[in-house]
């Protein structure tokens, strides 16, 4: 005779809504029953059909994660604080990427949305909501992390992208920095508000942002060590070489470090290097990184626990925004004493024959 | 009406199966066939029930991968690899950590396979085979990845741990270190392989193994850098302190590095270390740090490949191992010139002294 949830549910004299809720992990459950439940379904080899349940109930028990990337550690740790919170309470992740291409995004969207996904969550590439809009209007919720469309209400947790540009910034300022540049990041919520962080945060402190001391790296998280490295390049051949730089992550910082290094240029004595991020080596690098904690280890955490409220509630919820607040990690990379920038710096020609010499 | 494959197929006067496979990408159909009918698709806002398809065809389109770590870029690299290659093939990832933790990767797997998989990947952290076992003898395929078993035949894709542990010992001789130590690794195949090309490389060349010279690091994939330092700080106490050290893995290799220069020990002129896994960020820290390419970013392709020749043979393959072969990435960490080692190394008790002059 096939095992199955009511044989089970006989056997220990409990109601089979008892057997699937001990299966599922659900907090309804006191430890001992689900302990005596469980002891039980192992003795028997019970293995639950949740394709079958799935189509009975609507609920799959999987949650979809779509992120531009999944080796960037950001993302790896949006992952996994998301899959360790939902798991808790018998939900499963499935995970893709979409290898920052918008069309990609698109087709893993309906690819996962074929799976009667309970939620999707999506770090999404895509530039404008379109395609985001059409999944709003079907029945999964979509919750969106890190980055959010101006315009597009909708379930958000990332991190205060404008306080890190700003934090980053007056950092600059405060160990004496007076001809800052920024290395700038897509034309998408968080490249937009780190740059204006940037721009309002110079222009309350009356410098000056000479147009072209705003750099752009193409595909910022993907060979971001090689474009860092040509945006320092590009920095150089200014007329006036700049003597800090916020980077808008921490792997365009590293290849500004490591191109810098190698054309004489000393960090952070002849430029002070921010980036943003916080990733797991920034302590490790030649000279340790100054970066932007952007807490990106509560993002999958605090996701969860919105999808689990959307979830669980019985009448639809509103829209919210949920915005962790970054913070300063100062190392090695910016520190020198503030000091008053009278001599002005060499030019990128004149540091360039220096470093040949 | 309901939109269904039926009626696509009907329209476009081709068959369902055309329409079915087109959908799954699968390479019998033409390039045309296949847009001609995305197009319709597309028009119509047809999306594919697969939780139905698969209680009719019992094909989840579900590979499972469970990893001890989401966050260790070795396994970041394993899940992106296949993924993507799966990916092509209309195959989903369902990705779950295992956070070292054998009692919780045996839950996982219970969840994973009442999912119906047609797959399941894991890098096990299981100390006995009894719960793959168990997986083997069910209808899913199991594919190990990084560690096997011994006496448990099984399909596998790794690479190559004794000739990595050969390969970082046999450097370390080359570079003209003579008293070598290993800071080693867990009890499964990995750390005992790489321990026994280790041993097998110092014994060829004839050189003491002081039992005290292989270290015993808990949890090495897990807070690596906070166990490279206590590793190190043992190292210091023997009666005569290594010249050379090879690390189980690169996290522990620059948690030595980091304990040993905040010591006054000198990378590598006093201690040449070496690692092993080749992560993303080796060549930017204090001391570019020497390792050994595991091909990591080839470990999940590879998997991929079999999975689907599992999948698409009829009759049932044999099992097999799939053994990539690792490379040597020499840097900074190990460059000094082969020297006689005539001039005994201080003790450990000495260079504290000197370290605290």
């Amino acid at each position: 005779m096939a095992v199955n949830m009511k044989g089970i549910a006989r056997d220990l004299g409990v109601s089979t809504v008892t057997v699937s809720k001990a299966l599922r992990n659900h907090p309804d459950i006191s430890k001992t029953t689900r302990a005596r439940i469980l002891d039980r379904v192992k003795e028997l080899g019970y293995r639950p059909n949740l394709t079958a349940r799935s189509l009975v109930t609507g609920h799959s028990s999987l949650i979809g994660l779509i992120v531009p990337d999944l080796i960037h550690p950001f993302f790896a740790d949006v992952a996994k604080g998301l899959s360790s919170a939902v798991r808790q309470r018998g939900y499963f992740l499935l995970i893709s990427s979409s290898e920052e291409d918008p069309e990609l995004e698109a087709q893993e969207i309906d690819h996962m949305l074929a799976h009667r996904l309970d939620a999707l969550v999506i770090a999404s590439c895509q530039t404008d909501p379109t395609a985001l809009r059409n999944v709003q209007r079907g029945e999964t919720p979509l919750i969106l992390v890190d980055r959010s469309f101006k315009s597009f209400p909708s379930y958000f947790v990332g991190s205060d992208d404008y306080a890190a540009g700003k934090l980053a910034t007056e950092h600059l300022v405060n160990v004496g920095c007076r001809r800052i540049a920024h290395i700038r990041g897509p034309e998408n919520s968080v490249g937009i508000r780190r740059l204006k962080g940037f721009l309002d945060t110079i222009r309350r402190h009356g410098l000056a942002i000479p147009e072209e001391n705003i750099i752009r790296a193409p595909r910022v998280d993907v060979d971001g060590k090689l474009n860092g490295a040509a945006a320092l390049r590009q920095m150089m051949a200014l007329p006036e070489m700049a003597d800090g730089v916020f980077c808008y992550n921490d792997v365009i910082a590293m290849g500004v470090i490591k191109e810098a290094l190698s054309q004489g240029i000393n960090v952070p004595e002849d430029l002070a290097v921010i980036g943003c991020g916080n990733l797991h080596y920034d302590a490790e690098i030649r000279v340790p990184l100054s970066s932007i904690d952007q807490r990106s280890n509560q993002i999958g955490g605090r996701a969860a626990k919105l999808i689990l409220e959307i979830l669980g509630s019985e009448t639809p919820m509103e829209f919210q925004d949920v915005i962790l607040q970054p913070k300063l990690a100062a190392r090695a990379s910016t520190e020198r004493t503030a000091r008053s920038s009278s001599t002005p710096a060499k030019t990128g020609a004149q540091r360039r024959s220096a470093a040949n010499v």
